[in-house]
């Protein structure tokens, strides 16, 4: 039920239009169940693909043109992606007429948060009076066969106990724990559960929905996206994955460490199956050296116990709900959560916002947690994207501000992440794309 | 689900803020059964009328201070009048937020018709895919007893037949088609029913909703809950009334007379009981006298016939249905309908306003149509509403621009309103407060 | 769904076959809304009407001919009434096929119990851990104006505190209640309320079920239609009636007089406008003369109360919920109260049976109140009933044995019944059928 | 909601009473998931479990002691193992209660299939007017892992068309299916799929229903259990198995070869992964030697291709239902389909029936058929089982009367099933237990 207003939006190909993004999220969505990862990939493969909008009685038909043929059963678009397709609609329309003005008399930090609730209402995506039991998870996109069926089993020991499962659309572990819990739901009869996907446009073509998913959020960008995830959430269980996953890692560090948070419960368990420890030996390794034991408090690590998780989850997760009871906040969203604007911001990896972080511990622990994700997220633009590579051939690496020690850190993580076959780079490539600048005075000295 | 920011504006009580309508929407909402029928006598009967808004986990509880006792049973609210409350906050606070913005880059008259959709779609009373069935009832709020058993049989007529009920709130015929179509729905074991009240603001406190209303839908303002009365309905059922339902015909005629809506059918129906013959009768002279016989043609009158209204009305709906389908016209919504600009404007009746109408036939017969709905609202304002009679002891009659004709054709109408008692006004104080203006050249040679 | 076996009962024309019994509840549904309140009037009016039973895809397809036309609008069979059909169907052959199997190592009070339990749960009437929320509705089905709308006005009363009603079908005290509740109920937004028919063969024809109904229930016999109204129903509320009113409150007295019940709360409420309090009184002063006291305490009176009736009726229900609580019994099926065997056999009201009754105060109150059920049964036959006339024409008045006084008592209820015009009789033509029998000594002695 | 006369019978330990056939499907129902798959080890292993049967509120509670952990999670029972608890209760007091009278008027074989009917409406398993969607899945409960991820692929691929599943409970082909439709239901949001499983009390220790079955049926024998699922599904799948499956394909062929089924589509689709084709040829080589071409016809092997399978079943689906509405069919039940008595009495292999089988060609292929699936019953027995070994021991070899080469054809069957590891026997072990018997003449001649 669209006015012809909305529709010519959609068919709007000039700049301002929505047609370029319906057309990129569509396809993603199409895509589902390709091994494809790379949004250029997608991209390029379908480049014949299009979407033509047309009305019929006031709805929208939408003709699907070159779709990529694993959408279909037998000529049939599959519900699961219909629904989806009707997701990517409704937000991206929503977002395009609301998100300017829903509170334009508020302060940016709250401006975000509002608009991050506005979406998620409209969505549906926001349940009252329901209980805690929402679980988010989150790790990579390609791991290896044993790692996923670890993460179908978690699913399937949180589906059991009722817990609904949240991730960010994708394969691996964002898929896995979904066909476990949706089993269990069945063995259950769980008849409402619910598989949140929260994507981005700038994501979702690499990690197309899973149909499973029967509520798919499209948030404007990736900090909104993030924001999403754990103000929905009632917490978080980490599976491994690569630099993205140590990444989201220190983004809720940045949160759980602000003092404003300090009473908050908020679950956060790292766990993967025997034989995966490494990974998280080398992320809590870093914690340790960087953020100090007060961080690693903020977590904990479960190893080859799918069951124990579970319990776990279940338990944190009624202190979560005492709490909310406790302080009258919602079940629905956390609003009391502190994000610092730091973490609302993007961070753009070019030479001078690198050089501008501080990578040492002279600062408090929450903000050193914020400025090692952005310096995670430039170095490994540095290491593997297309526009990082070019920056360091042409500038040189990036040159950092901050203890020699954190700086070692980083480079440890990152190569045993290499060593694990966590990134696409081999160990004879690796070379770290950053060095520690000295200081202005011995720089004239030498 | 509120923000804490949409809590706040509920709870503003300066100019800009919603608290004052809120109270005033919600007393009428819960004054529903009160005889009392003057927006002035209700808010001073509850003058000591408070609501507090608090928040509990971040919903929104109401706080009722010594609101009408009829609203409760043995101290619980009654669920259809806590429902409507809950549509109150939700329309108002939807109107505050988007009212401005939904489509600011469109001509008036297409954001009148934007806005009326988009407050409709939010209230869910947009169901895409039902084949027409939407009957509006229009007619007088103080009809009497026979009258009332009409309306009810009507009603239940038409429920049996599957269809719904929409009207404009508050008592008479706004209330007995419901209660008989309500006794048919469940004959009928139709489990959705709908039975929609659409109100405004202005004069939903003189027009309480009946709780039996599934659906109550506050409009900004009078011309939109016109538009959205013939917009959302698929036809239109008028019982006996007074002046303002003559103004409502003469607004549907103002539509239906435009060459644009030429071959959109419109079920559009007089009926009333015998010994209710006469109502019809003087509006349909008077039609007669000044619009002529095409006006004439776009409505039909049914006496005494609850049986014979439905089936006219479930008939002309095939029409509809096929029209729209043929079309491609949405059934939800009725985009096509052409409303001129001047039906979509406030008419405020001064005495400039009234001496700048023209009254006569040297015009299309649609415009004078919406000339005469201006000229009768302001009459009835001189004849019995406050401002209007002061207006005229201090300035003296309206002067009008226009027929002789057409002014005794008016006088006629209204005097025979005031012999049906169909106007709170005694046969002997009724006198014309508006003569024919002489056109300046005359006045000159005199 | 049935099987051809099934099917070809319900085609059986022979005396075995329920095509009797078929096309007699058929019709009596599809008669609904008239006033006819003779099943031989009703029979014979449609005489020519038809049940045809055909298969089609192995379901049941029913051709109607010569059907009452008020069943249908425009052609198509109101859904409420097909329901009934269903019903009907459903219970003749639930009966028909398990009747003397379910329990038959049972002896006869229980297998009774049993019999009514096994249809009821067939019927998907009994609805487990719902808390006792339905009052049985008895009274006259041809009360007058005045009377029909107070029973409106306490449905509409139980409605709003979200009480379910069941009645025996039919128009007047049997519909009023309903109709009201209706209302009621789509203001409270019950989606589930429930409006409960218990009928029977013999009864059905003269008393239609109402549309309303929306869950009908044919019992096989009185005696069982009786027991499914107090185990099924939490309460009673008793409107005005005739005489079968009078029977079934000595029904229900013959069992709240068990000592065995004496601890079992049972709301039983008696109730009429303003000016119709002398039915009550006549019944009160009655049981008074013929009971005693304690009798009286089982029940209480209201005059012209609705609210009070509903209030009384709610406060009661808490008692009946607690007692269930308290002892274990079922909310959906009141297996604890003691129905004694006499009030489940049927009584013939011929000389020799009514000579058999002993109606004297020299027993248990509880015997009496049944003996006296009996009386009122056969007396009632010899006034009005054809069979019953012809029997005292041909043997003379029913000689009864027992005291004077009751009979007196008796008379005088009866003649009270004819002045209010509660029975189909003139004040001329009463005169009793019955006298007292002269102990077989005395008569000796004449 | 049980009348305290069935929760007697429940309670009841004696011979006539329901506790042991309660205690016994009540302990296999919560065993699920287990590995043992014989009913001795079952029943040993859980030797002290006991149900014990209370009344609350005249419902049931079921007090579980000594059940098995499993069937909990943190001490809660799994929702889907309480519904087929249930469905436990239901179907043993409903047989209980129904059994000998629903059609004691019918001859026998009619009376078969009656009792089914019966059964399956009483469990709500008839839907009606539901296009034919429902395919039963034969196969072996111990295929291998490959095996076991291809019948999930093709339950996949038949639930993205929206078809159904049906099978005899328990693991391997009976549960692989169901897993990989429930994935592609959910995936096509088809909110009310059906997982049903058929058991008998005699099988359903050795085949735990999976708690992923949300129909669960228990038949009173196998031959009702086997005639349900060729009456209540649509098509059969056929994947690789043992000995058992192919006495199932022998029932279902001496069903389709009877002339009376010959115009009666029946989809009938034996198929396995790559690797298993020799199953399938060992099974067509046998059918092709014994019962000649026109058996061969009645089903259709496709290997390797679960997308081909489930394409190929929804269009034979399509001529079933065109049937079925061409011959006014039911689509919710087959009562068209003859089953010879043959099929629907028990064959108990004693040395005597097994000398009284024919195994010759010189009868209709259907007979043989039915013959053949008695005799290879009789020879597993005689191979594997412990009361046919021990005759085997005690008389020697079965002796079959009929032709040398079917014998061999017999022969040949077993000791392939046997190199195919499908049987639990060794290489070296497989002795054939039977024996052409000599003519009789022959025998006296010797």
């Amino acid at each position: 039920m669209l006015s012809p207003h909305e529709v010519a939006k959609l068919q709007d190909k000039s700049q301002g239009g929505l047609y370029r993004l319906l057309r990129q999220c569509a396809l993603a969505v199409l895509n589902c169940g390709s091994e494809l990862d790379s949004t250029r990939t997608v991209l390029e493969r379908y480049r014949n693909f299009d979407i033509q909008i047309t009305q019929k009685h006031r709805g929208v038909q939408l003709n699907l043109i070159n779709a990529p043929s694993s959408a279909f059963v037998d000529g049939e678009l599959i519900q699961g992606i219909r629904e989806h397709l009707f997701s990517v609609v409704r937000d991206l329309l929503y977002v395009e007429d609301e998100f300017s003005v829903c509170c334009d008399d508020l302060e940016p930090s709250a401006m975000a948060t509002n608009i991050v609730f506005h979406l998620l209402r409209h969505a549906d995506a926001l349940h009252p009076h329901v209980k805690p039991n929402l679980m988010v998870c989150w790790g990579g996109h390609s791991i290896n066969r044993h790692e996923y069926e670890y993460t179908k089993k978690v699913g399937y020991e949180l589906g059991l106990r009722g817990l609904n499962i949240c991730t960010g659309c994708g394969p691996g572990a964002m898929k896995g724990p979904m066909k476990g819990a949706a089993i269990a739901h069945a063995k259950q009869r769980i008849p409402a559960a619910r598989y949140v996907g929260i994507s981005e446009p700038g994501i979702i073509a690499a990690e197309s929905p899973n149909p499973i998913v029967n509520e798919l959020i499209i948030m404007p960008d990736i900090e909104k996206r993030l924001e999403a995830f754990v103000r929905l959430g009632h917490g978080i269980v980490v599976f491994p994955g690569g630099v993205g996953t140590a990444e989201e890692i220190l983004y809720m560090l940045g949160i759980l460490l602000r003092e404003e948070n300090g009473k908050i419960p908020f679950p956060f368990i790292f766990t993967g199956p025997e034989g995966s420890e490494e990974y998280f030996e080398t992320v809590d390794r870093f914690i340790a050296e960087t953020l100090g034991e007060r961080a690693r408090n903020m977590y904990e690590i479960i190893v080859g116990d799918p069951h124990g998780v579970a319990v776990r989850a279940k338990e944190a997760l009624k202190d979560v709900t005492a709490h909310r009871r406790a302080t009258g906040e919602a079940f629905h969203y956390n609003w009391q959560l502190h994000i610092p604007p730091a973490l609302q911001q993007t961070f753009e990896p070019t030479h001078a916002n690198m050089a501008g972080l501080n990578l040492s511990r002279n600062q408090p622990d929450y903000e050193l947690a914020a400025q090692l994700r952005c310096a995670l997220s430039g170095i490994v633009a540095g290491n593997v994207k297309e526009p990082g590579i070019q920056a360091i051939e042409q500038f040189g690496p990036f040159e950092l501000h901050g203890e020699e020690s954190v700086m070692e850190s980083l480079d440890r993580l990152l190569s045993s992440f290499v060593d694990q076959r966590r990134m696409k780079i081999n160990h004879e490539d690796y070379k770290p794309c950053f060095r520690l600048a000295r200081p202005k005075g011995e720089q004239t000295g030498t």
